[in-house]
């Protein structure tokens, strides 16, 4: 497939410039160059007439989806063994599953089908957690830069509170930097995040030794924040002096301000954690399916999003089952729907704009100006395929997509763009 | 595609024998004879050495899906104008969408496209609302019997509470009697069910007529039940003599016992309804999604379960988006979970083998010996395609199941017999 920096799309547009805000464009064209929208427009401007041309004219035309958190070496037990809370899940399922990461074959075995599912997914960006294992995190990076997809990938780590065999020893921090040595500049599309499991799983000593790696490397940070009640009970006990659950990566420099950083969940955050994340622009990445097969609740989604939280939407493979992002929308609107409905009626629950956007431009602006089709943004595009769901009657573009949302198969994509680049 | 009344598919054999029993066995041979299961076994006997016989090992085989309730009227909107709750939304999007088949040229066109879905889906056995209009159901009768699954199909009646466009006037117990009549002995797949829409739609003079309609014909019926707060107070308010809804029906006769009969919903049930129920047979159609998309609620569903009544799944088009039974499986673990975690994280969550049994035996045993591979059963079989979800490691074929449940696509099917009959 022929690789692009510059191009134009025609078709049926539709992107968010907000929460609220969802613009539509029948028959329209879409342009970029050097990899950045131009522009959407009605007709052709003059100027771009040189650039190729694709004629999708009659098929939705949509931003790539951002999935700010999804675990590689789970995939392969996606929709499995969904019986059990966090912890147990964490020991019984995880932990056993991630120790085979160990063996470099069974690594590449298993992350070429991942990077296959990404590949063939509406998913253009991602934030990644691999396995401790730095072999096994080299393979997967090298499997996603051929994919083509922008990702940052984190080698896990993690010194406590896990099984042995699944467990770092004092040289954690010399094997993360090796990592880092070892990836830096080998990659264009796969950049490196730092990982620290959760606070259940990671030392003091070793918090304290990632704060320094992040200031040195300057990296941003990914983990998991009150996912679950039991979760969070762990972490008080753990660390008595900390107000809340985000103190304790804050007191290790490791919770938003100049860090860019994205915590996983969030379904319980009490007023001053959301408080200090609000402050700190960190990042939440809303994984409702997992929320909900984990049993860990329902966030109040809706409300984050209405405070000004910086939200996206996670897959979390394989806490959750599917991989679409789409998907991943309407599950946050399912749940939304439920809290309102078991929990108090008054809770407007998530519209299809606002979980449109959250898979788009909420997760995106963690990349930059990703996610929407406004001049500057990077083109991140996927051309869509409603060939499986035909329609008796004329529906709008809105009515489209939203339909689309609910019933899109894993792989109906029919075209997809990554900063301009066609990579399937 | 040959049709056939005795066969045998050699694969990997999944079926509930009740709810909490999963029989798997891996590399056997399912007999059927005269379209009724003979038996599962690991050799051929020799007996059934003459039936055709499809080599089908490495493949998973499961019983039919069996649907309990679905609007095919509404088929064309699914995924649409998910933004109200249960009464404005039939007023909004409802009704006006079923008023269109008045006009038979456009319900051939939606009842086509529904009728392929059904045919490509997992779904063999299910019990179908039309619209109010005779020519409509006969047409959607006459591409159902077409497609050769096994179904009820049921010619709405309503009278008050709905727009002048949708209601029936002082005929429509003659017209029910002449579509009863029309239709009689014309199909061999289908059959007609008797369908009040629900007490806020049907006077009581509408239902003591349906009450003398249906003691004549001996006909099932099929209705709605204590889905939505606003509609049970709307209920209280029309039958104020009433206990609780249910009763409401049963003085017509139209609420189990000698009558068969399914209420699709019953999320809100008091305890002398559920009892009433349980006593009488009454089947439940639990519709999972349709009740979270329109906060209707969270049944209790395992609870009911354990308490003895008839419960199946419900796709609830259009209520509910999808039309598959495996995602109404899975829609129906989260959100028993989602209640679990909201309400009351001492009531256990249902189990995948709860959903599996829900989705197979648990509905067809409205249709009789349905929904399992015992000996007898009508031989409803769906052969699956896993093809999409490869992995890299080997699974039990509880695994597999449990996985493809979760992941399945709508149109996963390899093969699909109904009574033995391949019908795709």
């Amino acid at each position: 497939m022929e690789r692009q920096a510059s191009g134009i799309l025609w078709g049926d547009i539709c992107y968010s410039t907000d929460k609220d805000t969802l613009i539509t464009r029948e028959n329209a064209c879409l342009v970029w160059e050097d990899g950045k929208i131009a522009g959407v427009y009605d007709r052709l401007p003059e100027q771009f007439r040189a650039y190729p041309v694709e004629d999708c004219r009659g098929k939705l035309i949509i931003p790539g989806l951002v999935d700010l958190h999804i675990h590689a070496p789970q995939h392969p037990f996606r929709g499995l063994k969904m019986d059990l809370p966090l912890l147990p899940w964490l020991n019984t399922n995880a932990f056993p599953e991630e120790a085979k990461y160990q063996d470099p074959d069974y690594a590449r075995k298993a992350y070429e089908i991942f990077a296959a599912d990404m590949k063939k997914s509406g998913t253009t960006r991602a934030c990644i957690f691999a396995s401790l294992h730095l072999p096994a995190t080299k393979i997967l990076m090298e499997l996603l830069e051929e994919a083509g997809l922008e990702t940052y990938v984190g080698k896990v780590n993690m010194d406590r509170n896990c099984p042995d065999y699944l467990r770092e020893g004092e040289d954690a921090p010399a094997v993360t930097e090796a990592w880092l040595e070892e990836t830096a500049g080998r990659f264009s599309h796969v950049k490196p995040i730092l990982t620290p499991r959760f606070i259940p799983a990671c030392s003091d000593s070793l918090m304290e030794a990632l704060g320094n790696i992040q200031k040195k490397w300057k990296l941003p940070v990914q983990s998991h924040l009150s996912e679950n009640p039991d979760e969070i009970a762990l972490v008080q006990a753990l660390h008595p002096q900390s107000r809340f659950y985000g103190e304790a990566y804050d007191r290790f420099g490791l919770f938003g301000g100049d860090t860019p950083t994205i915590m996983a969940h969030c379904v319980h955050c009490p007023p001053e954690e959301l408080e200090m994340m609000k402050e700190r622009g960190v990042y939440i990445a809303h994984c409702p399916q997992s929320n909900t097969n984990l049993c860990s609740g329902a966030s109040p989604v809706r409300q984050l999003l209405e405070a000004g939280l910086q939200v996206g939407l996670g897959s979390d493979i394989a806490g959750g089952a599917s991989l679409s992002i789409f998907r991943a929308m309407t599950d946050a609107i399912h749940t939304s729907k439920l809290r309102a409905a078991l929990l108090d009626r008054s809770l407007a629950p998530l519209t299809l704009e606002e979980a449109f956007f959250l898979g788009t431009l909420g997760g995106g602006r963690f990349f930059g100006k990703v996610g929407s089709f406004q001049e500057g943004f990077e083109a991140d595009v996927l051309v869509l395929d409603e060939s499986k769901i035909p329609h008796p009657q004329p529906l709008t573009l809105r009515e489209r997509l939203e339909r689309y949302v609910y019933l899109a198969g894993d792989d109906w994509i029919t075209k997809k763009y990554v900063k301009g680049r066609c990579v399937c």
